[in-house]
Parts: C-alpha cells; sequence; structure tokens
C-alpha cells in the first residue's frame, strides 16, 4: 500500500498534527512523519516532494501556521494530492488557512478545518480507498461507529433529567 | 474509470464550475455534472450521495455559495472523498469558504480556493491518477507544460521594453 | 401546546445550550432536547425534521459550531420555522454565524447571536406565543420584570460613591 | 388573520426589501410596509412597536443597513417576534449582519441572511402557519414547486452538452 | 458647569468604564453614571436622552457591547453630542465597534476605541473646554504630564543594560 | 465663533469630504479647507495642529483612508476635539477605520462612520453648539426636518401599490 | 551599482507591478523584471533567488495574489532583503496580505502595502542608499518635491470657491 | 556600522520588543532603544527621525499597537528605511497590521509580520549587509544553522515512535 507522508513545518506543530499520525493508524494505513520548513529548508522540502512518488509515498498531507506555504510548496513539487491543514497560532488561523487554500491554478491544495488533523487523515484515507476495497470498507465501519457513538449520546441525553 | 462528479447548489453557479468540466475533459476523466441544492432537495443529494460508489462515481466535487452545505450534505452520506468549491457571492465568498471547509472531525471536505473550480478538477484526477498510471503521467507532462507556459511569459517580459 | 425541540450538533455543546432548556421551562413550556449531528447522522436528521410537525414540534431550535449546517440541514425538510444558535468553537464564532445565516433563498433559519441559546427559546416562546395569549402575557411580565432588574441596578448605580 | 409589518430604515433598501411583499403576496398574507428609521424617528418607531400587536401585526419584519438598530429597537418595544434582515450597503453588509444578530440575552432578533427580504417573509409565514393548517399547506406545497424547479434545472443540465 | 452622562448597556461593563469616571474626576468634571440598557429598557433611554439637555447634560457617553445600539440610540433623542465606547465581548469587540460607527446620515456617534474608556472621558472634556479656558488649560497640563511620563521611560530604558 | 477645520489627506477624497463642508454651510458655521497628509507633509501638520486653537478653530475633522494617520497626527499635537472621517479606499474602508478609531489611551480621535462626512460636520457643530444656543436650535430643528422627510417617504410608501 | 529584481507569480499583474518599475526608472537604479511563479516554477524561483546574490542583485521585490508564496519562496533562498508587495485578486488582498507578511521567525519578507508596488521600489532605493549617499540624496529631494505637491494642492484648495 | 534604533510606542512593549535587540546582538549590530509614542510625543519623534540619518542611524525598527501610527510617523521624517512591527493588543493585532502596512504612496514601511521583531532585526541586518560582505556571511552561516535545527528536529522525528 501506498504511505502517506505528514509534514509539519514546525515541531510545535506535533501535538496538533499527531491526530492525523493516530487516525491513520486506526485504519492501518502506512505513514512517516517529518518535520521540514517550506522557509528554513525549502530544498529539502522541495527534493522530498519530488521523490515522494517514486519513494512510495501517495498523498502528502502538510501542516503549518502563519503565511503557511508548506502544502503549496509540496503541491508544486509533486502531482500527488496534497492535504493541507491550516495550524493556528495568530489571528485565529485565518491567516494559515487563506495562506493555504487560495492557491492559485492549475496547483490544488485539498484544505481541511483550522487544526483538523484528523479529518487531513481521513481524507487520505479516502483517497486511498478508491484503489483499495478493503480500506473503502473500514470507512463505511468507522463512519458506521460514528454515528452510533452520536446515537448514544442521544440517548443518553434524552433520558437525562433537566 | 471511475467517474468524478460534479455537483453545483445552483445552476447559477454554472459558468465557475464549467472551469472544472473543461479541466476533466482535457484529462480524458468521464465525468457527471448536475444541479441539486442540500437545502432545496436535500433527499435526493442523500440519495444520490448514498449511491454514488455503487454508480461508479469516484470523486465527488460539490460547489456552493453562502452558507454553502452541499460539500458537507454529500460528505455526509458517502465515505468518497468529497471536494468542495466555495463559491463567491456575498461576503467576497468568506462565508462559503468557511462553511465548507470547517467541517467537524471526521467527515472531511477537500476544500480548494474560492471559485477556483479547475484546481477542484485538477485534484479529483490527482486522486483518480493514485491508481492510474496513465491519468499521473497526464498530470506530470500538464505540469510541466504549465511550467513552460510561465517560463514563455518570463522570456517575454525579459525583452520587453520598460 | 406544541413543544420546541432542541437539538445540538455535539453533547459539548450541552453547557451553551442548557440555557435554552432553562428559559424554556421558566415559560412552561414543553421541549425535547437531542443530539443530531448533520453531518455524522444526516438520515436521523432529516426523518427526525420530516416528522417533527406531526410528532407534535412546532418550533426547532438546533445549535451547531464551526461549518455549521444543523439548522440548515432541519430547515431543508421541514417547513416549521427553525431557529438557529451559532455555537463559538474556532474563529470566535464567525465561521458558525456565517454557516447559519447565509441561508439560500426560500429556506430561512432564524439565526440568533453567536451562543445566544437563552435568545433562541424566547424567540421560539414568542412564536409559540402568536396563538397562545397566555404565553403572550408571561412574555410580556417577564419584560417588564427584565426592565426592573436593569432599573434596579441603575439605581443602585446612582448611590453607589465613585 | 394576522398582519406581518415590513419597516425599512430608508426608502432606498425597497429595492432589496420588495421581495418580502412579494412572497407574503404569493402566500396571500397581508401585509403594511413602512418606513421609519430607529435613528431618524425613535418615538415613532418605538410607538408603533408597543401598539402593533393591538393593531393586528403578528410579525416584524426589519430592514436596515449599516448600525442597523432598527430590528432590536422595535423587538425592545414589543413581545412579537421581530425578523431582522441586514442590508448591504458597507463593508459587504457585515456591520449590519452583526448589528442585527448580536443582540444581548432577552431581546431577541430572528436575523436573516445578508439582503434576504425573501426569507424574511417565508420565516414570518412560517410562524403564522403555526396555528394556522391552511397557510402550512401553502408552505409544503411551495417547497415542493421549489424542488421541482431545482429537479427540472437538473434535467436540463444532465441533457446539456459540454 | 454642564455634566457629562456615562451610560452603560449593563453593570457588568462598570469595571470597563469606571475609567471615564476616573478621568472626568481628575478634570473636575462634574458626571452622573447610569445603567439602562437600549433593548431592555427603551422607553427610559428615549426619555433621559430627550431631557438631558435641560437636566444640564453637555455630553452623553454611553458604553456598549454586542450589537452595542445605546450610543445610537440615545443620540436618536438628543441633539447633545453623544459618544460611543465599544466593549468587547464578542469577536474580538467588532460587533461593537462596528454596531457604534457606522451611523446613518445625520445623527453622529463620536465612537473611540474598543474599550477606551478614557477616551471617551477625555473626548467629553475636550468638547466641554471648548466653552471653557481653565478646562482647557488643563487638558494642556494633563497632555504635557503624559508626554514626561513617555520621556521619563524612555530616559529610564536608554540607560537599562540589554 | 469657532472655527471648524476640515483636512484631507489627499485631493482625492475631495468628493466624499466635500459633504462635511456642505452641512457646515448649512448650519452657518464658519470652516476652512485643507489638504495636508500626514505622511507627506507632517511638520506642516504638526504646526498646523499646534496653532490650531490660537488661530480661531474649534473642532479639527480629518479625513484619510488606509493606514489612517492623519486625525491621530493632528490629535497628538493639539487638545481640540479631532473628529476623523476614515475614508474608502482598501479593504471596504476597514484599514482606515481601525487606524483612525483604535488610539491610545489619552489620545481620542472622535471617529464617525466610514466616508460619513457630513456625520463629522454634524458632530462639530453639535460640539460647537455646546456653548451657542442658536445652533443649538438649528440642530434641533434640522432634527425635526430630517424626521419629518422620513415622515413623508412613509406616507408616501404607505399609499404606494404593491 | 546593485540590480533590483521585481519577480510577479504572473503576467496579469504587471498592471500593478509596473509602477515599481517607473519608479526605479526615476531613481536611475538598474532592474530587471521577471515572471515566475512559485508554485508553477518552484525549482527556477529557488535558483534564481539562490543566484541572485551572485548576479549584481542587491535587493528582490516579489508580487503575488491569494496564497501569495512567492516572496516567501524568495526569502527562503536567499538572505538578500526581500520585499512582498500583496496583490488584490480574491479578497480585497487581505489572503495575499497575510500570506505575505505572516512569515515564520528567521525568514522575513519586507512588506509593503496591498498593490503599493511604487512603495516596494521607494523601499529598495532606501536599502541600497544605506551606502549609496547620491542615492540618499535623490530620495530627500524627491520626498521633497512630494510635499511641494502636496503644498500645492492645499494652496489650490484654499483658494477654489465652496 | 551604522546603528539600528529599535523605537516602541509604549514600555509595555518591552517583552515582545527585545527579541529584536536579542537578534541584533547575535549579529553583532550595534543598536539603541527607546520608548517614544507618536501621539503622547510626537515633536520628538519627528525631531529623532530627522537626526536619525545623522546619528548615525542607518535603519529604524518601530513597534506598536491598535492604531499603530508610529512606523508611519517616524517615515514620514526620515527617508532612511523604516521597519515596522505590528503589536497585538486588540483585535488579534489586526488593527495594528493595517495601521502599519497600508502605507500612502511614497513613504513606505517594511513591515513584519504581528510581534515578529526577531524578524524586524534580521530584516535590518539585511539592509546592513548590503554593504558589509562580513555581515552578508553571518547571514548565511546563521541560516544554514536554522536549516541544521530543522534537519535536527526532523531526524528525531523520524526516529520517535509513534
Amino acid at each position: 500500500m501506498k504511505k502517506v507522508a505528514i509534514i509539519m513545518g514546525s515541531d510545535s506543530d506535533l501535538p496538533v498534527v499527531q491526530k492525523a499520525a493516530d487516525a491513520l493508524k486506526e485504519y492501518g494505513v502506512p505513514f512517516e512523519m517529518r518535520v521540514m520548513s517550506a522557509h528554513r529548508c525549502p530544498a529539502k522540502v522541495a527534493e522530498y516532494s519530488r521523490l515522494a512518488e517514486e519513494n512510495g509515498i501517495g498523498v502528502i498531507i502538510a501542516a503549518a501556521g502563519m503565511a503557511a506555504h508548506l502544502a503549496g510548496a509540496i503541491a508544486a513539487n509533486t502531482t500527488l494530492p496534497v492535504i493541507g491543514i491550516p495550524i493556528k497560532s495568530t489571528l485565529e488561523g485565518m491567516d494559515a488557512l487563506l495562506a493555504t487554500v487560495q492557491m492559485p491554478s492549475g496547483i490544488p491544495v485539498a484544505t481541511v478545518g483550522i487544526n483538523n488533523a484528523k479529518n487531513a487523515a481521513i481524507l487520505a484515507v479516502q483517497m486511498l480507498s478508491l484503489s483499495d476495497s478493503e480500506l473503502s470498507e473500514k470507512l463505511k465501519s468507522k463512519r458506521a461507529e460514528m454515528t452510533e457513538e452520536v446515537n448514544a449520546k442521544d440517548e443518553k441525553l434524552q433520558n437525562a433529567p433537566f
């Protein structure tokens, strides 16, 4: 199976990004996790991105804050799908969101919500599941579990006294 | 090959969304284009989404403006990857962007830039190319063409008198 | 008397939403409180909304955060009046406000202020009071009490030393 | 049947607000339309609001732009449900939206989207229909028509060449 | 000397508004401080504003948060200068700022910065000083003191080791 | 009578600022109108502001766009009341609004709405009227006229067919 | 003398960026103008930036819109000062501003106002003038001219009839 | 070597601004640090700025919050390059950012990110290094160190268990 790469712009993003790793483990999807800054080690980011496909990577998740260029810098160097997680550190994360999502025509970044690392992982799994029916089944059963959890909370609330 | 579905919330979105269709044609990816509103025909949206996978759809692109719920409503009913295009109609498109990208944990929408229908299509192609090496090659050659176009403009500008 | 339904997208919204329940109790208006997510259990939300009227519901209050689709998803499935409470969890609640209020033509959501669950309840009571003169009187007497409370604070402040 | 009052802060708002009148006519709901400014004729606004109920008004729709106080000023003087339409004139309508929706605890304004006069009217009809089953049926049949219109556009698009 | 009225929409605003009272005391300007809500006691606000001039008030300072209508509601009922203090409680105070400053043509509110009660008081003093040369001199000497304070901090910093 | 100074940061602001001059003429208040940039001729702005009082100026109105420092730069050099008009040229005028209103403690700028030059003039008249009962009467009669104008529009609308 | 490089992300930015070229010509500062996209030709941008210093470039001006990464991508590959011009194309240019200015610690971009290409050029001249007294004198004389122009407009306005 | 001046609008900004001083010390660049408010001591700011060049200053860094005029007020009085640091105190620092960066044509301020004092210092060093090859080398070696630090974190993360 192709691997997912999880790249963060700074190791201070790890507490947020960890949830992407956790989710991928739940789905049994192999991944690697790296710290690479679009601005502090641009050559490494470019080379990593150019070689990602031949190194067995299928999807790249990139997490960065502020003028968050990381996902875009990766997407500029590969045609693999790149998922961007805007990290909240200033301006409630609005700067990171806009710097991640407003990509120019031709170079998309699949952007998820601010700090929403889990959704980045699930999106990566959804992409990989397009040619992996086992993964596709796992997605469906996890979704059903999620529905059940909300149902259980609903039941509990209905029986609570107010 | 799996099809891409392009769903728009209103036929007034067609001029923007057309660029997604154009791009998919360039890549030779089969697609269908539909008008379905999350609010005006919710049952149809739900059913379409639930059946999308068995109807041969691989990726769903959803375009909507204002309180843009369409991509999220689709994502809630399928585990296929869903790409959201926020359509600008009010508030410079900021309402549509936030209503598309800020999805709850567990139900991602791969959001592209405001009105950026072409990027939605390319992202869909990138997803499909994960298991289609021919499509993957096309992406690379289109990317190279794009680079060449910018290079040509650069050359032209360098020779222009200022 | 018709019941008010209070639906929240997640049980983590309960501390905010509880104030709606408290206010309804003050007015003696029957209500039920449920947890249902537009994205995690869309079919249940749709069915609940479609059956609400025949189940004796008169007004539905829906509280959700981020890309807050819950009120809109309910409004799409009923012609009962739907009141939306944008819950603050990210971006100061601006995402939830826009995702709740900017509904497309034809499907209104009566939106109250961010986290303002009490106002959602009072608005529901005002709607029900259109055909219930006793409720209408209660609204007037509560309003008068509220005015008295501010007057008392004004008096107290006027007598305070500065 | 109770009347709906449509109040606008300035006659320059008429082109937007007209759509509320049109919608009410479609539903056969009696209404009156007035120009009254919260800031230029506050006493009249207060008196009109205080007497609205005994004058046969059931719901008040108020449309205003900028520091849009009109809906709030009306709501402060009646316990009838008040619907606010934020009118876009500056700052993309964001000032009017916030000045309309962010009401203090105890005095709700049922806010609809920026310039969305039609939704204000439909919301008023929904409120009145709580005790008027004929109106309730009309809402359902209009909703069904709306769904049919989108379906027709969907059909047309499916048969269009791309 | 004419009095300054300091009106706050809620007694929870007192900690912020107290600084206006403190500043007025420093300048020896008589004032009264009141709690009156534009929405919870509109008739009182209107009457107070209409009678303010004949009651010896020269300038009215109004502090309110959220959909901050208080300053506007007062300005609608008097031609005395009204100073608005937007109080921060939600959305970083942006809602209160816009609801205070974006007044319609004809009814100005002299708006100061978010939570900046001290500046509201100084502005009131500046207005009164137009016909009070003693007050005018006090303003100049306080200004000179303020300059001296910054100069002293500058001196201290220059001598600090870094 | 003290004069009002109307200062604009650029002569391109004249079409907006002209309305302040028009309003002052209506009230018979003497004024002078100047172009002075806080950034392009700071010494002149400072000197003008320092000498304003002894030159017979009572109130200074300053209009500027973008990083609108003009009102603040004037206020820093005088203790006369300074009224700021944020001029819309970029970012919908939000930059000019914030740069005008968010003054530091001790140096207020009485800010009116974006491009609202007429309100700046009326506010200046209100300040001057504190010691000029004739002007005070004019303000009241103009206010009454304004109310009448809205009443006339209201009457006309009530008689219009819809 | 060291050259200034003016890089734009797309040739559609030329009408805005031309003003930087015009200003540099006024100051007699040599420059080159290029089209290079951070996302469409990242390798070229990186190489150009790495070689800029040895190719006689002293300052690099970079203009880009939306998720404007260009200035940051250049700054990541050189220690020459990099000036960023946020180009307005969507969201009033707010996306480009934030994506340009909010750089991570260690890699500054000297950001000028939205679309303010002339200021970028003047800033570049100011940097070069630190070791070029002739250029420094030109800056002073141009500044004096600018002051004179505003003075002339002021004179003209003072003599205009209102 | 020319000195860098670090000016802050208030000594409360010192904890943020200290990082600029620290960075300059690392590069061995002489500097002076001052407290001067554009609004509380405008004459001093103007004089300091006018004399800065002849007093051996090469670059001026100015830090201020809210309606942050300090950098602009300095830039208005010198043709030395001026670097602005928007300080976050209200509105997440957005007011300070816009008041610093949106300067009028002709008077640039080189703006860095909100609270990003370190980047202001590095930018100053980059400017000075244009005519100081030793400083230029230091910049390159510090940049290389920074890259190494990120590489070390990357290595550590790769070897961490997840």
